[in-house]
């Protein structure tokens, strides 16, 4: 049977332009090509083979992720690979390791703070991986109050020296991935203390181990903090432990571009903007949302192909049974999550876009756009970040018994992904940040002063709260200014809500903190309709291909009217539409699942994952599931032997009743 | 700071009286004895220790796993453990094993559906473990489609044998629990086959392995599955495949209780009604919704005390930062779950007293509160588990960064328990059974035939269809009889939207299909129905202990009104309540989420759980959370040694820039 394509017949079915709708999922022509390329490079490699993944020790684990980094990077190197597409082939990799710390944070952190003299001495150095650096800022006791971090970095004038401690226990650096076993260095957060004031936290580049014997240098403490959620998963990574006993480091450590230590131990700081730092939480967080759309079209990829192989009940007269995919409960979990995949990948290309638009205009000494950009990075990574690990165990869950299988990828998909709804910001924390953007913008709006970019629509705030949908059939709700018009009057009733209860309390922190769930859930309204806007516009441009625009419409109307029915309470309670509006956008969803269907493999093939990418048996391009399911049990270590080890010791005297005298 | 209970402020803040809790929470004083001298008796024992679990290679884990069950049966012989005692210490063991097949399925099964005959040959044997069994129904191409298995048993009247065989692939018996490398036996369910006719689905014992040397009998084919979801988790578990070829068992192993065949081939009923097969169905389903209340409120516990340990943020004057348990987001997200851990407690009592009445019942021939019982079980079998699902992972989110480490015990937890969601019947074909149910109670309305049990309400659709909820101020939600109206007019009103669009189809089993999601809504409604008014009707009870009815009576509140919140759009949309009136239930989850608050270590303290059995440094009972931490991460197999295996091949010829050279 090998080498049959057990899909065909659903691939026959599409009604629209793969090739064309892969363009589109790329972002360009250029973009499918390198990563068609560099996807297919690492799958064909044994050396980057990862299905055994689950089933080896820690131990050996890790050392086979050593082994991948060495390896892709001397294959960089070999074919002398473009920045572009080396970054492209360590993403199919597809292995949590030192190096996305390395790359991700290290580089970064010293290119954003450090002033050219430290550009020029340590990134040639990190860029040829002469020293290997991670990011330690979260410590023991402190993760989303940065604010809060305990270790000290004390300048000393004497010797012209900072002096880095960990004064107590929860001070110990305690999460920076590629710490435990691996970096060098490491860009260190501390609270910088000259002539005994606190200048608060700061960052420093800090050598950890010696050059020449990888031992840490006097004074350091550091290790791996143990096995995470998963098998494989973030187990290939050392997050590290790291505790400072009064280590000395140069004055010329400390990252000086926007604020600096005289030799005389003065703080000064720069002209340089302090907001530009923000600027690199905008990119890290885009690049967040990106990789959410990665995530959750991965997870359904796999459930949208095992769905069509897997069949269950309803034969009749000698038919087989019918294919899960065809049951309008599997339609109903599972295109909503498809639709969102397609809708994070346009929201994260137009978060590219809103890096490039800040960092020009903070160039330029505009921070005018800033708090905006930030509010609604955050609010976007909490929102993907969130809705992509529901969505990955809901795959999971679609793919019946055989998706608690380590072979069909999701459990490892789903551990590997869940700390992102905590790191880089926790989720509840980050629509916190975006409920206080909303309430400023609404106090603002007396003042004349303009609402920007995706908080825009607040400046209709008097028309949005008296606006009625005029929705009358279902196919009204096809039509984006309806879906937009509920959507946006949802968002700006909901914000208003929270400011008139707000504006009841005298202290206003105080009535913050109280109404803190209400302003979470106007927060979630907020970034939805960025979402389903971005979709929207998405979708005036022209795009090419038989059927792909009109196929994307129906993802469009899906993600929308699918978060209308979820959260109906919201759009019914503050009346911005009827019961029987919401009743319409129910019995217009289930007929858009019905155009789904028959294109269901197309709209997932269009992601041009490689088997290699995809790691899951259920998910398999060509749907040879159970062939492969049987054949990959044998593999397990427990079938090394027909006879498992301990039977002798313990589970024969049992059977023989000769336990009483077994020494166990 | 060893002894120091770091949780003593949070202990004496308590207003109820948290040992009558303790005995609430066990069922009864005599419950709460045993389960405390049985959790106490595994806690000391240190051949139970399970937290260096996560780090142990698969073969590693599972000989362990057999050191256990051997060691527990001993140490149960020993000290002489009545049945109750020994099944108590071996949940208290923690750990998914061959034994729980054995005494959970293999017994019953042969209990339940073997003659006199068989039970007096077979259970002696498998009471003492001189044989071990599991169950094996499910095939690698047939999960909730029992009907539809493959796996062939054909009668030869020659030799007066049944022939068992898998005719395909997708036949394969897959996932058994105990089957993969420890069953001598098995009750296997396959098609009947006598004389050419097919017979259906029926269970036979088959041996499988050699009682002399272990290994399967001819004609077997057998192993484990492979590596499932998580560390540790179900990995301690042999779930099997297993082929036939051919294979001969003599007819009398046939399980005759209901149907037999004779010496001449004749397939004959017996007098014994079917419906008793439904009865362990039901009493399987009980035990698993009291399952869920015990796993979501480990979670539950492990994430209420480490709320209050863990502080970020609001730190002012000198003054630590605050408990992250005095938040409101926090507050909202956790004790709605630690309601539910109650609510499932109660409802999975009542269960058990279900169980019982439909038993004896069914002994007398009354049939009539079967199909009720069973579509309630169901439905709350979905309910409980899918809740509990997502409850332990919220939890973990809850933890912060901290609690994806598997020290944080919460990942093993979610990882062992997801599978519950989709064994013993996937959870949205189960509420499409209760929806099934709910048709047929209104369409049988108009004959008069009133509905009993859980659907009781129907009888009053009329009076639910007008009601209007006379709720005015936010403390009217406190009356149980607001809620219940409320509940029960959502459940109706949803069930009758239905039944009126199912009327629209010329073709109800089409019309059952398309309608699907609005049934799992419906069936969804009626079960919170139950889950509340079970809740209610235990507070109609004497609960002695100072405070502790009060409490529940919060709890019960926190239960409802949070789903009626979050359906909210169901009580809008059906016009149970008014916006304002949802608002108002809004503010009073407010109130009781405060009331909750000085109580809530003592309502995870009254659970009663060892630091054993909870096996989470953020859950310890002490609260002394980040000096364990620090410890524990010193133990993973990374920290052997400083220089991590692989550095010197891998890493050196990196940091040299000798990649080029080096073979990897």
């Amino acid at each position: 049977m090998e080498g049959v394509d057990h899909l065909a017949f659903e691939r026959n079915k599409a009604q629209f332009d793969v090739d064309a709708m892969k363009i589109v999922w790329a972002g360009s022509s250029h973009a499918l090509e390198v990563s068609d390329r560099m996807s297919r490079l690492v799958a064909s490699d044994p050396a980057f083979r990862k299905d055994n993944r689950a089933m080896l020790g820690r131990k050996e684990l890790f050392k086979n992720t050593l082994r991948k980094a060495a390896y892709a990077l001397k294959r960089i190197i070999e074919l002398r690979l473009s920045e572009e597409e080396a970054s492209m082939l360590r993403s199919f990799v597809d292995e949590p390791a030192f190096t996305d710390l390395h790359w991700g944070m290290f580089v970064p952190a010293i290119k954003g703070q450090g002033t050219e003299e430290q550009l020029k001495k340590w990134l040639p150095l990190a860029q040829k991986m002469q020293i290997i650096g991670c990011y330690a800022q979260t410590e023991l006791g402190h993760g989303s109050n940065v604010q809060g971090l305990e270790t000290t970095v004390t300048f000393d004038p004497k010797t012209d020296e900072f002096v880095i401690h960990s004064p107590t226990l929860t001070s110990s650096k305690w999460w920076p991935g590629g710490l435990g076993k691996i970096s060098t260095h490491a860009v260190v957060y501390g609270r910088l203390i000259t002539d005994g004031q606190d200048h608060g936290v700061h960052g420093f580049i800090v050598q950890l181990r010696s050059l020449d014997d990888h031992l840490p240098l006097p004074g350091i403490t550091v290790g791996d903090i143990g096995m995470k959620f998963g098998n494989g998963a973030y187990n290939t990574m050392d997050n590290g432990v790291l505790r400072f006993d009064h280590v000395r480091i140069p004055r010329d450590q400390m990252l000086m571009r926007v604020s600096r230590v005289t030799r005389e131990g003065k703080y000064v700081q720069s002209n340089v903007p302090r907001q530009l730092v923000y600027g690199t939480m905008v990119y890290v967080r885009q690049t967040i949302v990106s990789d959410a759309s990665t995530a959750l079209s991965r997870a359904v990829c796999i459930a949208t192909r095992y769905s069509a192989v897997r069949r269950q009940f309803g034969a009749t007269g000698g038919n087989p049974e019918s294919q899960v995919i065809d049951y309008k409960t599997q339609q109903a979990r599972l295109f909503p999550l498809l639709a969102s995949a397609y809708a994070f990948r346009f929201v994260g290309e137009w978060l590219k876009w809103l890096y490039t638009d800040v960092m020009t205009r903070l160039q330029a000494n505009d921070f005018s756009t800033l708090p905006e950009a930030h509010a609604c990075t955050a609010g976007l990574k909490s929102l993907t970040t969130s809705a992509t690990s529901d969505g990955i165990e809901e795959c999971r869950k679609l793919c019946g018994g055989h998706g608690y299988l380590c072979s069909s990828g999701l459990p490892e998909l789903f551990a590997v992904y869940v700390p992102t709804c905590t790191y880089e910001g926790d989720n509840i924390v980050l629509l916190l940040q975006v409920a206080r953007h909303l309430m400023k913008t609404i106090s603002q709006l007396g003042s004349g002063k303009k609402p920007v970019g995706t908080v825009a629509y607040m400046g209709r705030v008097e028309q949005l709260m008296e606006s009625r949908s005029d929705v009358q059939k279902a196919e009204d709700w096809l039509n984006p200014s309806a879906v937009l018009g509920a959507f946006e009057a949802r968002a700006a009733r909901k914000s208003v809500a929270c400011a008139k209860n707000l504006s009841k309390f005298s202290n206003p922190e105080e009535g913050f903190l109280e109404l803190s769930n209400d302003l979470v859930e106007a927060a979630r309204a907020h970034c939805q309709l960025i979402v389903v806007s971005k979709f929207i516009d998405k979708l005036q441009q022209d795009i090419p291909g038989k059927g792909v625009k009109q196929l994307l419409e129906v993802l469009c109307s899906i993600y929308a009217l699918f978060h209308l029915h979820k959260h109906l309470g919201d759009f019914l309670s503050t009346g911005c539409i009827t019961s029987k509006q919401g009743s319409l956008a129910n019995d217009q969803l289930r007929s858009l699942y019905s155009q789904v269907r028959p294109n269901a493999i197309g709209l997932v093939d269009a992601f041009n994952y490689t088997d290699h990418y995809l790691s899951s048996i259920l998910g398999r391009y060509d749907g040879n599931v159970y062939p492969k399911l049987y054949e990959e049990a044998w593999k397990d270590p427990l079938n090394d032997s027909v006879i498992p080890d301990g039977f002798q010791e313990y589970i024969r005297p049992m059977l023989k009743q000769q336990l009483r005298n077994a020494r166990l």
